[in-house]
């Protein structure tokens, strides 16, 4: 009857002190100091070791500490428990954040701005356009998603949606499945925060830029991406916008985190790079979140937000 | 039975060319090519020459291509006759635009982001509030400072609002006239759309950044002005960034525009500065705007917004 925490890439500690003051009465774990695996009865995630998991034989749910389970289910040995993500309603509002705030830079060309200063230069950069003229279109219509669209459409920019199943926004035009070249074809701005899975993994590439709409009131369009780094083919990113096919690029996330050194992406005059943190979550809350999400196990119920491992999210 | 556009530092032949394709039945005329003075009877007018109004005997109304009107007042010779500025959805949108960029670039540290990309530096910004827990204080609830608190608040910040006279705004603290220190000791963030009048010359001044709230989550306050650089004391501004009683400034208006090359606000590392431009209006709605207001002048209808001079705004 314990919790373990299998967490790479992160700092374990500042977690297992967390969960251990919010739930002082329970057995609380971190990888690698698993004890008796035969005590782990669930684990919360974040890029665990492969096999470790399948190593546990009373193992009855696994929670992953993002809201992506690409993590998770890169494992081959995972075993079948159920297997719930994070939700959280600071990390919803946190990446929201994000998506306005760089979609703002672009609409209102604050890069440029920033470079007139160190010139000493009081220029107006054109074109200058109203965010109703900028066509933003968002990828992926889960709950961060739909924040998003929701926030960008107070702002004034023209949006619309794209998924893989229909999905229904009030007020906003939504493009499912096949449809997705008309959806990339309306749009000047692409937002991408699509799960990771099989299907989308380097949808983010050359053939897909050139879709996007070339006729837009700043020219060639641009690609924000805070989905996850595999989704995006960084070589294509580069050289559609050395080539003119994109005219600029807000990358959160990376083909291989953190970003090296020597990625060309990092000094890329029209790239703007933040380390991973779009949305960061509220480590309390996500904290309170797993362990409710235990005791709704106990109690029989199912997880706030399961994952369907057919479908990767 | 003339227009005049009275119009310096900004070019008039746009303007002229523009105004003549939408009204191509009236005659309009570009200072300094007034012809007969008596033949003008309405002046659509950007920091006109003082002195330029009263020499018009004919004059029935004055119209101001901005939102503000200090431009105009500012003339010691202003004959007495209505007085309308634009008001301008589009004008709106576009102040918004900027307020809500520049307070998430200030929550986000999007500017230390910057800086780090370019020594290609994957790191976390500390501390990274989330919206919520930054009180964001608006100073001038006119129709610019009511629809940029509507925006900030949906984006999660903790929004507050101070004006000279009572305002209500739903959902949204507002504070009036004497209550000003309590405003402004709540605030982490101001944002100062205020127009400029003999009250409000030079008030956001050491004394007053001293008064905004020093105990939130970003330590020291930020101070934003996109209302006139006639509000703000640049020197108070250099030496509060220097001595900590400021943590940031982002700057649209300065004491004199354009900002001169020699100016220290330019270099500063806490400065942003964008020139002038938080809302350009869109030139053709602000020329249809112009010609309905002499329409409803001449059909015996106020201006649609009256300025009362003895107010300022």
């Amino acid at each position: 009857m314990a919790l373990l925490l299998c967490i790479t890439q992160w700092e374990v500690e500042p977690w297992l002190e967390r969960l251990r003051r919010l739930a002082p009465e329970r057995d609380i774990r971190a990888w690698p100091d698993v004890g008796n695996p035969a005590d782990i009865t669930y684990a919360a995630v974040w890029k665990q070791p492969p096999g470790l998991l399948a190593s546990l034989p009373n193992l009855k749910g696994i929670i992953s500490l993002g809201a992506g389970v690409d993590h998770v289910l890169s494992d081959p040995t995972l075993p079948n428990v159920p297997l719930g993500r994070v939700v959280d309603d600071n990390l919803t509002t946190r990446m929201s954040e994000w998506v306005v705030m760089h979609a703002l830079i672009h609409l209102r060309n604050q890069n440029d701005y920033y470079l007139l200063q160190r010139q000493k230069l009081w220029r107006e950069v054109m074109p200058s356009p109203a965010a109703h003229e900028l066509r933003v279109g968002v990828m992926g219509l889960g709950v961060l998603g739909v924040d998003a669209i929701g926030k960008l459409k107070t702002m004034g920019f023209d949006v619309a949606g794209w998924s893989r199943t229909p999905k229904q926004i009030e007020g906003v035009k939504t493009y499912a499945g096949g449809e997705l070249d008309a959806f990339l074809g309306r749009t000047d701005l692409l937002v991408s925060l699509l799960p990771l899975t099989p299907e989308t993994r380097g949808i983010l590439n050359r053939s897909l830029f050139e879709k996007l709409a070339h006729d837009g009131v700043l020219g060639a369009p641009i690609l924000m991406n805070a989905g996850r780094g595999g989704l995006q083919v960084e070589a294509d990113i580069i050289s559609a916008l050395d080539e003119g096919v994109l005219r600029a690029a807000t990358l959160d996330v990376f083909e291989t985190e953190p970003l090296p050194v020597d990625n060309p992406l990092w000094e890329h005059p029209r790239v703007t790079i933040t380390p991973h943190n779009s949305a960061i979550s509220d480590e309390d809350a996500v904290g309170r979140f797993v362990l409710r999400q235990i005791e709704r196990h106990e109690r029989g119920l199912p997880f706030d937000a399961p994952v369907d491992a057919a479908r990767h999210y």
